[in-house]
């Protein structure tokens, strides 16, 4: 039973981060000249960089794409698929946009669930959450140049770091592991359609420009 | 007494902390539209990426705010103040360089001490204190897409490897913590406040371009 | 006779730390005015982040430079003879661009050697020793705003990765620890020279701009 749970979490964890190379690969193409290596290291570090800062953070050693491979072969299919299904993936940006919504879901409710299982207090394992869904967009977007994700007026780590809080809270009233799962995992996805349907945007501050 | 120190350690740390959130969020509202997540976001980083990056690199786990959410309430304290106050901090260029000086001071000669402790030699400590000071603002920058503060021919980083000689010379002469401490201190507000007022720069390197 | 091993070790990893800095201040220099702190702190940031990410994704501490101060001497050394022999070095960029494949060449072998040492799968333990190879550079592009090195159309860590492929198949095989590291060094070097005399360059992406 308890080997079940940790291979559906390892199967989603693999699938999160072919998902995530796939995004990483396409954004890449956005470049001038995109040439193959460029493009796989980019959607290689948008695939694993949340999830390694988020470790490197906790001092969670080994990382879990350092220690099993297959998280390796889940980006190169990933970037392969990028290529192969072009045509049709640069046609359907809403499928785009449910497999990123999706992906940031499950990074969030995947890591704040593992710093909880460290022992981390509840508002930093929520953030620690937040940072493996948002930080491999975060530094795949400082390397291309491109604004970082989370400045964006839209809702984006905002749903993230609400469905990280959504996890802790129910965690701590003692609701069970699958049941947060599910329950922060929806939060997030409905936060992020609810703001591109409705156009919701973040309140400003003062802007000193 | 040993009890006493550390509390007075902790507390000026989670007090540079809260300041370094301060200036990170004033910085992000140079944006052209700042919403409340980037601005809180940035902060953040600002705030505990120098002290994170010299931990991760020096193999110290626990991370500080990691281990102790007193931390993220000093950063989120900050980034409110830096709401409610900011027509009167955008009015006092001066308070602000005091705080971003007495910051930066603080935290190299935490880093330095830091390293020192755990055991490092000198000349690789008082690099140590140097990233503690500076790399969150590196990151900031980054992020943001301004020129790195290092980068400015002011005297910044400079000042804060200044002090960090000062304070490791000091620790092989003998000299105890509290001075130390003091003075090195000193050093890196001093070169600081002389830097700006007779407009000192550094000698400057070839260019080609 | 293993001491000696690994005193050739270090003495390649110092060497090849020595002249990465030279080339990241010699880049530094690019910049509109670059002033003796900058130049340094580039330096030695091309110098120390490729094997200090290969280190901290590994887990593996204390990282080099931070336990042994002959790498900061080395580091230190470099700067000052890229300042000396600066009008020199300008007039050579043959010179420039072997002391770079050398040091390229040098540190993929060494850090997918170190990687399988630790018992990280070949696969990964390729990726490792291509990071350790170029990630200091790509630091040091994003710090200056340039266009990081492995987006160019060049062929530059696509080499590194496959000298460290050659490496690790070698390793397979079972032959010999020296051989491996002067035939997967070789390669990277012959594929460097190969790519720039033919003009060599990757097969493009298609391109979403």
């Amino acid at each position: 039973m308890s080997i079940d749970v940790v291979d559906i979490q390892l199967l989603f964890e693999i699938l999160g981060t072919g998902f995530f190379a796939i995004s990483g690969a396409l954004r890449a193409t956005r470049h001038a000249r995109p040439e193959w290596f460029g493009v796989t290291f980019i959607g290689f570090i948008t695939a694993i960089g949340g999830g390694s800062l988020r470790d490197m953070l906790l001092g969670s050693y080994p990382l879990a794409w350092v220690a099993d491979p297959r998280f390796l072969y889940a980006i190169l299919l990933g970037i392969v698929a990028a290529r192969v299904f072009y045509p049709l993936l640069m046609k359907l940006p809403r499928t785009l946009f449910l497999f990123d919504t999706l992906g940031i879901a499950l990074f969030t409710v995947l890591g704040t669930e593992k710093a909880i299982g460290l022992g981390i207090e509840p508002a930093v394992a929520a953030m620690m959450g937040m940072f493996s869904a948002v930080m491999g967009g975060v530094i795949r977007d400082v390397l291309t140049h491109r604004e970082p994700v989370i400045f964006g007026r839209e809702i984006y780590a905002t749903a993230c770091i609400l469905g990280a809080v959504v996890y802790v809270l129910l965690e701590q009233l003692g609701s069970s592991r699958a049941v947060n799962f599910c329950l922060a995992g929806a939060v997030i996805v409905m936060i992020r359609v609810a703001a591109v349907r409705y156009k919701l945007a973040l309140p400003t501050f003062p802007s000193s420009t």
